[in-house]
């Protein structure tokens, strides 16, 4: 199978966005969107750097894949339409193997109803996988980082730590633990990006929002930094799911602290609003936990303060904590 | 220089674009255009398999590779406005080798007012860089390759087989060929997409259009079989460069059948539409000539014929002929 018989093999039959004008065949895809904005990110993955087949199934990658893509889009207060795929090939891989990695994107895809509009096929030593995902938004309505006030409550959603528990387990754990901790596993492998929950805060005017994909160290510095306030977070009040506490209280620490690849969103509001958060996570099924707030100090603005014990230090983003 | 350094290195103080409303800098660029069609493609090249530091600097790696894409929006009769990079870099490449791929990128980027909003830069065995452009064409004024209809005239702009020749030096050729045959490798290194000339046949209500990015042999038949149509084309009327006459009749042939990478335009027009092709080739200072024509046979459409000493024969789109 050549290229261009691949890419026929990958091409949709029917599309899902009315919106699409054309889609995989010509020089470019086509689409018309009025009275929104736009929303675009890409996002690369390298083989034995970001997934590895320890790890993963090719299915489990094109899940993942997406997923992480879907992700920035629910960080965005974003609905995700399209995917563009580029994919370099080494002669190593199967064409089997290459049609799981589809059918991974592909499952994911239509669980958020995104139509497949343009890619690209290579050949190459090192498999790796580029998303360019794009998404629309009310006009004025998307979320930025850059959008934290002093007095603002700090949320996030689900549970931190599961996806690098996930990845602890299939890297170095026994069959036994595989099946005990099953949940870890499909975190890693399959995680939920929060498009309902996120879209659903529509009627709100002012949300920051972020998705972890680096660890809530690295986020929550993230909102700090383009905000120019002081993240105040209480460690007691991250969510862990209950088998984490299974775990060492360092890796539970690791993990929910600098994991990563979670894809919960962290995201602050006023204290006004944050009962209208509560309803619309409780209507979207979505865990939602206040784990602390915003404040505005000169000195500690572009930083984030880990409370622990009454007692306050710098969160670094890479999870290490210090007295300021 | 990390990962996060380097992005804020390439990242654009200014934008030019007026609808951008979020460049780099948050989880994904936010954009808006109301009235038109959004336009979007993805290409990827790899080292040593779509181009060779042989043959390139990193500054025209950068360029050509944007090249290649803003050709793909000439292809569509659009305006490029955006892109979105993603680099897969390894470690035998210098700072200063990325930042001249940056520089070749930004160079071309200005000439046709792009603005850089988002990308991806991570570690891997082979450098890699997939670009996703975004243009923007007036609602129903997309050119697509299957709007060709019998009895148009087909056209190509510029001379064909400049890059192949130029590549052929590169590789091949002495210290005195390169001065003597400089513009061949400009042409190779630094091609010139034709925005300008696409872009100002707007008022047409149809216009069939493709790039040649891997030869006119295969650019014809997939206006062909999109189409399907028979295209004719005359050997003796392709347009090649005065210069390109001092290689043999293979290399002419070869070079400006399937050389590709000149990324001219080829495409068809209604005969009543021809003069006013002509007057836009003109006012846009595009060399334009007219190849051959559209017809309808029922058993060749779908195929392009090549017209040579009064015979045609079948056109394959490895450039290939054979009688039919």
């Amino acid at each position: 199978m050549n290229e261009f018989e691949f890419i026929k093999s990958i091409q949709q039959r029917n599309y899902k966005r009315s919106g699409l004008r054309k889609g995989i065949g010509d020089d470019a895809a086509v689409f018309r969107q009025s009275y929104q904005d736009t929303v675009t990110a890409v996002d690369t993955f390298v083989e034995n750097i970001h997934f590895s087949r320890k790890t993963m199934e090719p299915f489990h990658i094109g899940y993942r894949v997406l997923a992480a893509n879907i992700s920035d889009m629910a960080a965005m207060g974003c609905d995700p339409a399209y995917y563009l795929i580029s994919i370099v090939i080494p002669k190593e891989w199967t064409e089997q193997e290459l049609h799981e990695i589809y059918q991974g994107m592909n499952d994911i895809a239509n669980q958020y109803k995104l139509d497949l509009i343009g890619g690209d096929t290579v050949s190459g030593s090192q498999l790796v996988i580029s998303v360019t995902i794009i998404g629309f938004v009310d006009q004025n309505k998307a979320r930025y980082r850059s959008d934290a006030v002093d007095g603002d409550v700090i949320f996030v959603t689900g549970t931190l730590g599961d996806a690098a528990a996930g990845f602890h387990l299939l890297s170095e754990g026994n069959n036994n633990d595989m099946d005990k901790y099953n949940y870890f596993i499909q975190r890693h492998r399959m995680p939920t990006p929060r498009i309902a929950f996120s879209n659903a805060l529509k009627e709100l005017n002012r949300v920051a929002l972020n998705d972890i994909s680096d660890g809530i160290a690295n986020e929550a510095n993230e909102i700090a930094e383009a905000s120019h306030v002081t993240m105040n977070i209480h460690y007691d009040r991250i969510p862990i799911h209950q088998s984490l506490k299974d775990f060492s209280a360092e890796q539970q620490r690791a993990w929910s602290l600098s994991g990563g690849e979670d894809f919960e969103l962290i995201g602050t509001v006023s204290e006004k609003d944050w009962p209208y958060v509560l309803e619309i996570a409780a209507s979207t099924n979505t865990k939602v936990t206040s784990i602390g707030y915003v404040t505005n100090h000169q000195n500690l603005n572009g930083h984030t303060i880990l409370i622990e014990n009454g007692i306050g230090k710098q969160l670094n983003k890479s999870g290490y904590t210090h007295l300021k």
